[in-house]
């Protein structure tokens, strides 16, 4: 029998012939300093047009330029193609580069000429998807060895959907063993580093968007979330992610381990630049009517219009969750931005007690495997390819948590539905159009230090949609040295054992992620809170207008 | 230990001294006639008005009337108490009257001759609800017999947005045992009989509510649908039945015996006597706004608008399934309407050929009891009360079909998952706005003689909204003599079994149901498709204006 180094390298080779070859950074990942942000302008590889196009615009500002001729797609996407492969290189974000992506932007442009009109309102825009997607004619191997020749004979169904509004689908993106990890991870690819501090966790699952787009490789990102996969990822770098409610996007072709395991569903879900890319995909993607064709979607736009309130904002505020409090750096931001919303005229703070999220995870984890786990470690028995501890982890959570929970798949989902009621009243209760919360309790931390997800995985039990956006980038110069002041006092053999990888000096400088949460299906207020919430926050930022 | 005839003693007590006095037969069962429609005015207990109030109305007329103060919420709430009892005495169809109904009349007349207003859209509407349906200070027992002192200390979800709009929850009906019938007898209360032949079954599971109506004992009532437990009882007793989308109505408060059974959940819907009365029922209830309460339910109007055909409307057409062929009098009724739908000119008639029902009952059937039946086996041995052959037939439908979609609940559920989106893209294919289907292949058949349920079935499968309406009845004197005539050769085990049960001369005059069926959460077309069909048969019945 191979080796799992000989059988893993027809997947390799295929990344590394991929990739842009006017490039390549021609130095070995340990000569790179540990924050790898500025790469990309200093390796010289990039003209100065490149750098202006991937740095300087969001997906909403390309799309018109694209729409307007002002910059061709086919030099677009050659700008992405070569800054998303030093990105890689400096993180090992991609599982490859699309070749045909380059027919696509030419064909866009034949079009616009031809035509005078963009195919769609993406028209041209690059978008990078995680690999568990399925691109036509690749291989689709969700991380697993024993997949490597699992051959995608179909589009999946987001990538005709991006398509058909003109988008140019470039890139893939790497992802962790079994994807039930919050780090980036597998025995295909190895694991996707941290661009601001390569000895930390690019966050997961969907490390490879959050990386590379924290890199500017790319201008608009697909990812998967089940338990924080695409908020956590865009949280540790500095970026946003969306996470909508089950139903609203189409999963038809994004493989996943455990077909047919519904109990807790994952959704795809867009990284993006800025919450209007993010309403940019939304209302594009609602126009191809995914529903039609999905049975298992939601007739109607993501972003339908729901009641808005009539006065302020009421934006409940939760700093701790009562299991794992969150470090100083993450508190320090939670507590700046509670104090800069209370000041503003539009916005009606409101302290939010939560509601056993202790009792949450023991639920979630309980219910993501209704056959125990089986699945995966079959899938890799098959591969010979070993458990990463952090999938062994998951798994055990789940086995353990399941036999605290109830005997049966049955009970377990009942427990499930009590507690969304449950959290349902207590939200009413508050009487909060949205809440503002962390979305992990530390900054990045390393590889094999993520052992709570429950600041995210709560909403997806009760299937709330939340955008991450990057909290402390509102904050300007805080006082990154009061972290070392603060006085962290562990009180659970938990946060005692996540403390160890928490450092007040390398938590200076990395991002901190807060997420807008809204109830199910309220896409609409979700996002127009966001907007509110960074508006207030951008201009309190500035200490006028209070 | 007690026999069962002496437990489930005190809940018939209940139930007999709940009855209206004043309307009591006070003759043996075996007295009356196996028609029994005409006992309500023959038997001389009705007054002219209360008749009048009870017979010629539907509830869009009665709130009107009520608001108006044309009738009182008293005078109303007796005749139809009345008329309840002795639709009862002539069909087994209540498990109890609620006495505190009268109080509540009585304060919807106090409400409105103080605020001249009524309390809401439903004001001193009576309204009947199945018995799974809790009521505060009731017991709900299921139809179990080991349930029967199952103390109720809150009003179900539905009830409580029906008393908030105004109406008089005022009789609870029978069901079978497990709920899992289409039919309607347990070892609590008995069976429930049709009333235009009480040698044949009322449907089911709703059976109690179907007869009631059918004998005009109520002017609403809410049953529950997972298999066709509406839409049959609906059919076979000539009324009108609504099967929403699964996320549109709450269950909460609505017991079943295996809950976090949910890979096909079931739904509460309303029986009617009009279309426009399943419209009263929709708009009415989306004004309490349920989804607020019910973290289950999916935010939005049940008749929020979708995108209505533009031209005619395109109305698809299926008589045979495939699998059962529908008995003479069901295939004459669909192609009557069929032919007259087609010289109408806002309808486009579209043949259907139906996408492998035979699998979509396998599949549905193996995926109804997670735990193959465990739940209700034990619920029964705690009663000491035996399966009936009925609930002995589906739990091993369900079995055997288990086994041969897939060793494991995550393999039926892909099954259920991929079936889904098949016939979507079959639906698609077909270009049709709505299907003409029959409900049943037969007329009411005798009791334990419903073994096959696909033609409402699969539309649980698909999650599909429907509305069963009478079909029959719009065609007015149509030859019922030909039935005899037709030559209905069984090409199946099953179709001979079920022809046992069948002659023509029995079917001479009992209902034949047709159902509209619209995609998933489209019951805006749904409705609006309904009124077409109805407006169409309405004319072409007169054969003018074609």
């Amino acid at each position: 029998m191979p080796t799992l180094a000989e059988r893993i390298q027809p997947a390799l080779n295929i990344r590394e012939n991929s990739l842009e070859a006017t490039a390549r950074l021609k130095r070995p990942l340990s000569e790179l300093p540990a924050n790898v942000m500025g790469i990309p302008r200093s390796c010289g590889l990039l003209t100065e047009t490149e750098l202006e196009l991937t740095e300087k615009y969001d997906a909403t500002a390309l799309v018109t330029m694209l729409a307007n001729g002002k910059v061709s797609a086919e030099a677009l996407l050659t700008a992405f193609r070569k800054r998303a492969t030093i990105a890689h290189e400096c993180t090992n974000c991609l599982t490859e580069l699309i070749p045909e992506a380059i027919e696509s932007a030419k064909a866009c442009d034949r079009f616009l000429a031809r035509t005078g009109n963009p195919i769609g309102p993406l028209h041209g825009l690059p978008i990078s998807v995680k690999e568990q997607i399925s691109i036509a004619g690749h291989y689709t191997n969700v991380g697993f060895v024993s997949m490597v020749s699992n051959h995608s004979t179909e589009d999946a169904s987001i990538v005709k959907s991006l398509k058909s509004l003109g988008a140019v689908v470039f890139a893939r993106t790497n992802q962790p063993q079994s994807l039930m990890q919050l780090e980036t991870s597998n025995n295909v690819y190895g694991a996707t580093v941290n661009p601001r501090n390569r000895g930390l966790t690019a966050g997961g699952s969907t490390g490879g968007e959050g990386a590379l787009m924290a890199m500017h490789g790319t201008p608009l990102g697909i990812g998967g979330d089940i338990g924080g996969s695409i908020r956590v990822p865009a949280a540790l770098n500095g970026t946003y992610g969306f996470y909508p409610s089950i139903g609203r996007i189409s999963g038809e072709g994004a493989l996943v381990p455990s077909p047919g395991c519904d109990s807790i569903p994952g959704t795809l879900g867009p990284f993006a630049r800025s919450l209007r890319d993010i309403e940019l995909f939304c209302k594009s993607y609602s126009l191809t009517k995914p529903w039609m064709d999905d049975a298992s979607l939601i007739p109607g736009d993501i972003l339908s219009p729901r009641h808005k309130p009539a006065n302020a904002l009421r934006v409940g505020i939760l700093v701790d969750d009562g299991v794992v409090s969150p470090f100083p750096p993450v508190q320090t931001v939670m507590r700046e931005l509670q104090e800069r919303l209370g000041k503003h005229h539009s916005i009606h703070v409101v302290p939010f007690k939560p509601l056993d999220h202790e009792e949450a995870w023991r639920i979630i984890s309980a219910n993501y495997f209704e056959d125990g786990g089986a699945d995966i470690r079959n899938i890799c028995q098959a591969g010979n390819e070993p458990l990463l501890p952090m999938t062994e982890w998951i798994i055990r959570q789940c086995q353990e948590n399941a036999s605290r929970v109830a005997p049966t798949m049955q009970g377990r989902k009942m427990a499930r539905d009590q507690f969304r009621q449950k959290y349902n009243a207590h939200w009413n209760e508050a009487g909060i159009d949205v809440l503002l919360a962390p979305v992990t309790p530390s900054t990045a931390p390393p590889l094999g230090a993520t052992p709570y997800w429950a600041y995210t995985a709560v909403w997806n039990l009760l299937q709330y949609p939340a955008i991450a956006v990057p909290g402390a980038s509102y904050i300007g110069d805080w006082d990154r040295r009061s972290l070392s002041g603060m006085n962290y006092r562990p009180k659970t053999e938990l946060e005692k054992l996540m403390l160890e990888d928490y450092s007040p000096e390398v938590s200076q400088g990395m991002p901190v992620g807060v997420q807008v949460i809204a109830k199910r299906m309220h896409e609409d207020i979700l996002l127009h809170a966001a907007y509110t919430i960074e508006n207030a926050l951008r201009i309190t930022k500035h200490d006028s207008m209070l």
